[in-house]
């Protein structure tokens, strides 16, 4: 591989993302315009891949390039390229910790865009996913690409097959819009999924078929309606709901506040809604944050569009 | 409800259909061009309905208008609008019976288009599905709409839901071709739903979830390459082809001759695959019949353009 156009220093992001949208458990997700992870790549004198800082994490995230998901990405694509030159990365937190909203997988999607773009781009961002879903796997256990593609890609991203990956690109609705209500309480990815049941009746599962297509002709036809209809989830939202005090009354308030449909972003605890158009927005962020805090649970909340690009590299 | 422009006599057609496609069980049907079946309404001067004749059944098909499909669809439609008047239908079947190709559906389909366009067509086709599926209950036990809705409306047609009903339409690529190769034995819809098991596991689940997102997104972008990936049946086919001697041999030639996927047309013994284009459905067929013939089963076999519109009134 012939690599030109070497740069001293490159600022790379990749957004927030929703994973497990409502019915399509493990196989969909959605890229948020904001908040994002920023990684900084730059050259250093001492060989290898090193951290030099991460901003924003509280002090929880590792600084060892072996077990940070951007330098695991980014060390997962410099093998590949065959490089061994000393690069010091600064990572830079946006998202929230252990949220559900994809924060190992942005940092990873970050990290892996960071130095692609240092080297000039040798590769395609089509090619760039497998690095960063090594990142992932190092925080999370496991990684399926349902936020990692996403954070990447930008739009909806639907996985149809995990092995080998099939990935379809989905164009967001133009008018649709997202509230994400974090609250300050902490879920691990691998609690949410011990969890769950490892056997559902054909009947259940006859029933998120018809919302899978529903929720995927709903995207296809900017049919709003039919989208919020189709986010119904029977099978995973009712058992990974009761690590997330308050869902119920969040949920409601989302409905009550015009919301198509809302269900746990990824594996909780962070609960997303969709809207068509800006009109409700404000007030079912407001609405949510009060049903948080009716049982006593501080939250934040996020406003996004549905971004059509997903990560990229910073001027 | 005001009937004006009563019709002497109509004939009504209602085309075959494929249920069950690949990975949608139970929640996506399409429409052939061929075969159909078509009833014929007449007014006659003694009161209430009756059959006066049935063509193509070989005789097994009741001739009491209590029993045969498309006199209780009529019958439930002329309730509805409060007809008592003498009216005599002629059953036209085009389409073998218990094949899996919505034989019940499209008699259901066409009685109660019949008995609409008698009365100048008081209701529109879209108000016309639940009389076919009450038509179609009387012969199967029970009606999942994945044959009546695509045998009235064309095209693809989702089913969403099933309580309450919610469908979608879904133009088919145009491109788009069916063979369909009948099996001369026969599998009672009772039996292939009973041999189900009842509880599949959480990953298998996953998977058809993916393929049945591809299915659609391939058939909203003419993914005919995507289409063909999607189709892929974990769960219901290995249960279900064990009724049908032969499967993975008609199967495998169906593939080996270029087909995008293939598998059991509704609870079979009927056996579909799709292409994209004409070029190889002629030896597809061949193909097919031959490795029925290889396990000594005779067979006929269908060629098809995807219906755009359904079932209809002949001038």
């Amino acid at each position: 591989m012939s690599i030109t156009n070497i740069k001293g220093n490159v600022r790379a992001f990749a957004p927030a993302t929703v994973a497990n949208v409502g019915c399509a458990f493990d196989i969909l997700g959605f890229a948020l315009e904001q908040p994002r992870d920023e990684v900084v790549a730059r050259f250093t004198t001492e060989a290898g891949l090193s951290i030099s800082a991460v901003h924003g994490d509280n002090g929880r995230l590792p600084h060892d390039p072996q077990k940070n998901t951007a330098s695991v990405a980014a060390q997962a694509f410099l093998t590949h390229i065959g490089e061994r030159r000393g690069i010091a990365l600064e990572v830079f937190k946006g998202l929230p910790l252990g949220s559900g909203l994809g924060s190992s997988a942005a940092s990873a999607v970050a990290g892996v865009l960071a130095v692609n773009a240092l080297f000039g781009s040798p590769l395609a961002k089509e090619d760039l996913l497998p690095f960063a879903l090594a990142g992932e796997k190092v925080a999370c256990g496991s990684a399926h690409a349902d936020n990692a593609a996403p954070a990447l890609f930008g739009g909806f991203v639907l996985i149809r097959s995990a092995q080998p990956l099939d990935l379809i690109k989905i164009a967001a609705p133009e008018e649709l819009r997202c509230v994400v209500v974090h609250p300050h309480i902490e879920v691990k990815t691998e609690d949410a999924r011990r969890l769950l049941q490892r056997q559902i009746t054909l009947a259940d599962a006859v029933k998120q078929w018809g919302n899978i297509g529903g929720l995927i002709a709903g995207l296809y036809r900017a049919d709003y309606e039919l989208i919020g209809r189709s986010l119904e989830d029977g099978i995973i939202e009712p058992q990974r709901k009761l690590l997330v005090p308050g869902f119920d009354a969040v949920k409601r308030a989302a409905l009550d506040a015009g919301a198509l449909g809302c269900s746990l972003s990824g594996s909780g605890p962070a609960i997303f809604a969709l809207f068509a158009g800006d009109q409700q927005v404000q007030d079912a962020a407001a609405a949510m944050r009060a049903a948080f805090k009716s049982v006593a649970i501080e939250s934040s909340s996020i406003i996004s569009r549905i971004a059509c690009d997903g990560g990229g590299v910073l001027a």
